[in-house]
């Protein structure tokens, strides 16, 4: 599927849609009306009809979207639709804990493997998966047509690996290295950042 | 220090430059200009300026500004002043692993014990710090005047959760759990969704 141009930010709202539709379904609903489905996913009906335009006729007037049709196009366009292969560089705490965090999984990620500059250093030993020196990072994303990575290295070298992933044919790193990365267009970059999550709570703490 | 009005987006900006004037002190620079500091930043100096003219006549034209006065003056705004004491609720794996994880603390912030509807079933027994029934959370928070609160529980029993933490006084929750949360005005919710961020960019693969 070619993918449409779609703004970064409708691309979150897509995830939105796609969880509301997940309840529909478990709740055995069949046929959605885009007031319901907007109201399911917290956005307004108006910017909803907007995002799913972009898909071209899904609803139908006076009846809504069919629950499946409208779950199995965002599927198919979140590339969620099958299991995606995931490396994670950096196995310190944080790399450690998540890859013990086994929340990916039922959303459509497997971490296949993580690397370290030091593999002997890794801060769990009963990772469940190897844990490989950055020099065989090339030849494993490459055998594994692994695109996606989590980053989760020291900010002071986040840089250099970044280039080095993109370099081996990563197309977009999660980053959790509180720094921001240079990358080339067509890599894109998603930056979570805890602390600063909660600096900005702590803001409005009286 | 009464609390400016800032925007949410505004107090995130803060965040970052807090991070820049760090490394500009640790490279032992005195005194910055707007457009050096934007740059570290990686913030318009528009933006810049018009965030940081929140706390009054801060620069000197043509000096610019102190590194050392307006960390300071960031850090106050920001609460990181001090350690700030945290309470996690939900000590799953993604909970626990936030625990082992040990990046906040640097940041000015302790997680000072962890809650779990059955602590027994904690994932890890060595987290190194108190997991205490739910029923104990009350008196802790009043008494540790806790303010901040990381939620890691299932998304079914997050609202309900919510709830609980609001009446105990608790201000400001980063929540983890993939649903949105109704709280009362005067209480501020950051999400962190880790899948969603795999799937946004995982829509940008070819």
């Amino acid at each position: 599927m070619p993918k449409l141009e779609i703004p970064r930010k409708a691309v979150y709202r897509l995830s939105l849609y796609y969880r509301a539709l997940q309840r529909l379904k478990a709740n055995a609903v069949e046929t959605v009306s885009s007031a319901a489905l907007s109201k399911a996913a917290g956005v307004k009906p108006t910017q909803l009809r907007k995002d799913l335009a972009y898909f071209g006729q899904l609803g139908t007037r006076g009846l809504g979207y069919s629950v499946s049709h409208l779950t199995q196009t965002l599927m198919e366009a979140l590339g969620t639709a099958r299991l995606q292969p995931v490396v994670l560089i950096g196995a310190g705490h944080l790399g450690s804990a998540l890859v013990r965090y086994r929340g990916f999984e039922k959303e459509g990620f497997e971490i296949v493997a993580a690397f370290d500059a030091d593999p002997e250093r890794a801060q769990d030993v009963a990772l469940g998966l190897p844990v490989l020196p950055m020099e065989a990072l090339r030849d494993f994303v490459r055998e594994r047509q692994v695109k996606l990575a989590i980053l989760t290295v020291p900010a002071t070298v986040a840089q250099e690996v970044s280039n080095e992933l993109v370099q081996c044919g990563i197309q977009a790193i999660l980053n959790f290295a509180p720094t921001i990365l240079q990358v080339p267009d067509g890599v894109v970059v998603n930056n979570v950042d805890l602390a600063i999550e909660l600096e900005n709570l702590s803001y409005f703490i009286r």
